[in-house]
């Protein structure tokens, strides 16, 4: 009895689920870039792969990596990732489903041979928790882990460079992580995280771009004073400056096209109910897949922010912590992605992702594409994370047909 | 040679330097009630009240009374009080100002007899700071620390029945605080805490009423998701929507005479720069000298947290901490004050206070006046408080001129 999709949408949320039993904390998923559970991921991935018959091999920043050789003579050779750390308390499906899916599509090539070779890649990091710093997996396979990176140090002062040696591999045997230079495309797949799929009912995003993204700190400096005996209209309040500006924040972004705009942490000082506030300290994260139209909405905001304290005489100080540009994917392979689902006729629409991924770090070298499964909900990064069966079925199926557009097009051999 | 006025505001000041010097807190000056050195600061008084020719003790609760008899039979008896008790580093004015004077006003009578008796009290709390209530010292006085009260307990887990006996003092005596039937008038000199008198350059306020408060909490109730893959038009922002409310709370203040409205405290959760807010909670501090002002200005304000929040699908839960019902001061004593002010020649203006003050605990029962000396940059509750010395001298002139006006009035005969 031939494998349904149907099966294999059954099969790989199981593997999701098995691999998600994998945690530091019982009862939680957590699962940080090469902790103790790591193992028992890495055991599981290499059992599925060797039985798919790929050549698998832990590389030294801890990524696991199986190869299908094609039987092409220097056949050029296509990557398939995503990652297998996850934030805490996490769902299953965040990073782990990419990997899964690329080896059932493995599995349902059964020995059928492609022009090119695949190499399947479960990153060993892409949330940033352990190290404060994200995509440690990608970065290595691209060669830009540098020396400041390794020596960074997690809460218990373990740095990279030992958490890699206590897990018992060798960190001198990096640079052999690098990709080799065969690669001519990379393909992610990843649960979108957000609620535009399911709002449009589409079980599927074609990616086009990985917006960029600019991380700031606001600082309104005001006078505290007493609640009940300072009249309005000698205060210097703070939060009323601050609240205004957040106000505009939301409003010019509404306005901008794509454009998101949030402030999700505010810090009032002296921070009691009966005294007005002299301090406060606002985050802004703005993201657009243009850095034109991004650094444009950073200015008007920044300018907002100055104005509305300047009528209460108040005092602005801004600090950029993060200035990360968009990142395009390849638009011939997106193109060829989306002849692939619109075959396999499952809705599916063209899209940014507001969040990075592990294709941001290959892009800019590797032509590179991303298909987005439908979150339910727009839940990730939490317990209740789910996908559904009918959209794995639906990528899967778009996985194949890509593969199948991809040996009859010519862009592998321009990169052979 | 004779005693100027410029000679009491020096000595005054003095006084007040020196009493700061007793503190829980080397360097800083933070004296919560029935704590060490309030020992220090009942000798130094009783000191000065016995040289002042005053009858003193320590009642139950720890307010030092000294008492001038008068020689008249059956004399009523006007207090004239403030607090001996201080906030975490505080200034050297708040409260003790009051008592200092008070006792500066008994030693310029040189013996000159008054047609009533004048009781001095430095009540023993009024900032609420140890026991996290308020007005203790005045509360007893009135007969109104019921058992409740009293069984309170501190950081410590010391209850104020506990702090009364492990002071030296009796609690089974507190019947024996409340005031004697005999008392007409009570007056109490204060800081402004507020910047009203210093804008417009007068030393002297004369209280008409004390604000009503309302103290509410907020909280909105929205959906934390991603930053960066939720876009605008699908968020529901609990930051965004309490921002848009703080703003409108702003706006109604500024328009309604005398109205001060202030969120002070916010929180924000999760509180990352890159999640969403799922949750804010505000506080809410209303205040207005009309009761009815203050009402509907509470209505208004949780209306317009309705709607703001219904307009993002957002929550909104409102609670109601504390509500405290203005206390309008006497007008005929405060009619006296303002006459005596004026002959002084010092400018003054009739004001409301936005702070609670001991006189607000015996208005109700008692015919009170209250006296505001300007605060220079409107500073309280901080260690560079400050008062003027010309301020002093215009508030003991005026204090020396208010009694005057007092033992020429018929109103002390009513009560006798």
């Amino acid at each position: 009895m031939p494998v349904t999709n149907k099966d294999r949408a059954t099969s790989i949320i199981a593997r999701c689920r098995k691999i998600a039993a994998c945690t530091e904390v019982p009862g939680e998923i957590t699962r940080r870039f090469l902790t103790r559970p790591m193992h028992d991921v890495h055991t599981l991935f290499r059992k599925w792969m060797e039985a798919a018959g790929m050549a698998v091999h832990v590389d030294a920043i801890g990524n696991i990596r199986g190869l299908l050789q094609s039987h092409v003579r220097n056949a050029p050779r296509i990557i398939i990732g995503s990652h297998l750390d996850t934030v805490p308390n996490a769902g299953a499906f965040d990073g782990i489903l990419g990997v899964v899916l690329g080896i059932a599509v493995i599995e349902e090539l059964q020995g059928r041979q492609l022009p090119f070779s695949v190499e399947v890649i479960g990153f060993s990091e892409e949330e940033g928790v352990r190290f404060s710093k994200p995509f440690l997996g990608s970065l290595a396979v691209m060669g830009r882990l540098n020396e400041e990176t390794l020596q960074r140090k997690d809460q218990d002062g373990v740095s990279i460079v030992d958490a890699i040696a206590n897990y018992g591999l060798d960190p001198t045997h990096l640079p052999d992580a690098v990709l080799s230079e065969d690669v001519f495309a990379y393909l992610e797949f990843h649960i979108e995280q957000g609620p535009i799929l399911e709002t449009e009912e589409a079980p599927l995003g074609i990616v086009e771009a990985l917006v960029g993204q600019t991380r700031m700190q606001f600082i309104f400096d005001g006078q505290a004073n007493h609640a009940g005996t300072t009249p309005m209209h000698l205060r210097h309040d703070a939060m009323a400056a601050a609240a205004k500006w957040i106000v505009a924040v939301e409003e010019y972004a509404l306005s901008h096209e794509g454009l998101v705009a949030t402030v999700g942490k505010l810090e009032v000082s002296p921070g009691a109910g009966n005294v007005i506030a002299g301090r406060v300290k606002a985050s802004l994260d703005v993201r657009h897949a243009q850095d034109k139209t991004r650094h444009a909405a950073v200015t008007a905001l920044i300018d907002s922010a100055t104005s509305t304290a300047a009528e209460r005489g108040i005092k602005i100080t801004t600090h950029i912590e993060l200035e990360q540009p968009a990142v395009p994917l390849d638009p011939h392979l997106t193109t060829l992605l989306h002849i692939a689902a619109a075959k396999t006729g499952f809705p599916n629409r063209r899209m940014t992702s507001g969040a990075g991924h592990d294709a941001m770090i290959l892009a800019p070298t590797i032509p590179s594409a991303m298909l987005f499964l439908r979150s339910p909900r727009g839940l990730s990064h939490h317990p209740d994370e789910a996908v559904l069966p009918q959209d794995i079925e639906a990528a899967f199926a778009t996985a194949m047909e890509f593969l199948a557009q991809l040996s009859d097009d010519k862009t592998k051999d321009g990169h052979a």
